[in-house]
């Protein structure tokens, strides 16, 4: 059984993954839970709770092989395979996700794109086609796609989540900015671009705010 | 004296400000805090929580008036007045976040953009001009620019950053995916859009690795 574990947690693990690559790059084999978790500006305690949801890893006193950890991290995350996914909407956003560097260095492949619009379909670039929507279900039945990434507008999202959930996705991950209404099963995440941004405002507003 | 608020709890206030215009629009005048965290998919007592670091909203048994408790919100995120941000990098990604319209809708103006890349620069686009990266300190400057967004690669976000700083930047969003060295006093918020996909796998994984 698995035990219920936080949602932070969970991107915590990538962040923590980042980290210990970069560490290892440098040539730090080993790193100590306090090192890491200053690095990353949280707390060690943090950290060392994240990491105990999976399991013992490192030593006391000693630290965690960077080596190691970065691989039972990859093994937690499901990133020591390859998944597919695809991007619905190829205007900026959607480009900027298709040829994202970082989703290929984690195993993530962008196997196909979808706009509506005539003069982004088939167009070819590396690796990747854009096809018509109505051409979904087949392409993601045959590319055998899981993940189902979304960038068009805000108006349009409801319905495409729909439709990529009826061509059999499981995950979604929603970068328009609306509360899409899924089946249980499908896994969902909302990364919203202008709720992230609106944590500086506040943060800017009491900087202001303090006495000199 | 400020209390110490969780950064989660800043960021789901923007959640929470985007749930009761959802509702205000669909002429709901008052909501239960129940009825507010179920559509969002988190526990009303957290609801609760957040919401009481910054005073006493609601009546109980009654619910929360849409329209005050978003102009609070509104209030404590700084977003009844004006932003000004710039983006730099303006590829696909700096290209999608300059145009983006959540940005504008929040209060938050892009002023301009800059890019490094000849072809970019000194384009028109309707409200939003790219100048090369020498132009970065007069314009942020003369525009009373804030808020800087890094839309560049990898290598190129360091230096980016320091700029920003040296330009008089209080408040960076950094979309690269590298962790930045910034002066404590600069507000910093990172968007690793790897590291959010990566929570995908791994409930992809336990999806699949679950007995039918």
């Amino acid at each position: 059984m698995l035990k219920k574990i936080p949602e932070e947690t969970i991107v915590r693990l990538s962040y923590y993954l980042r980290a210990l690559l970069y560490f290892k790059e440098k040539e730090t084999p080993i790193i100590s839970s306090k090192r890491l978790a200053d690095f990353l500006k949280i707390s060690h305690h943090q950290l060392r709770k994240d990491l105990s949801y999976f399991g013992q890893f490192g030593r006391k006193g000693v630290g965690y092989s960077c080596s190691k950890l970065i691989e039972s991290i990859r093994d937690i995350l499901g990133l020591n395979r390859e998944w597919s996914a695809c991007v619905v909407g190829f205007g900026n956003l959607g480009r900027a996700l298709s040829f994202y560097r970082g989703f290929k260095d984690e195993g993530i492949i962008i196997r196909a794109a979808f706009d509506t619009n005539e003069n982004k379909i088939n167009k070819d670039y590396p690796h990747l086609k854009v096809y018509p929507l109505d051409k979904m279900e087949k392409v993601i039945k045959k590319e055998n796609i899981q993940i189902g990434i979304i960038a068009v507008p805000k108006t349009a999202a409801k319905d495409v989540a729909q439709r990529l959930c009826e061509c059999g996705i499981k995950a979604i991950f929603n970068l328009a900015p609306v509360k899409l209404d899924l089946p249980k099963e499908i896994i969902l995440k909302d990364v919203d671009l202008s709720c992230q941004l609106t944590s500086l405002t506040y943060h800017l507003k009491h900087l202001e705010e303090k006495p000199l």
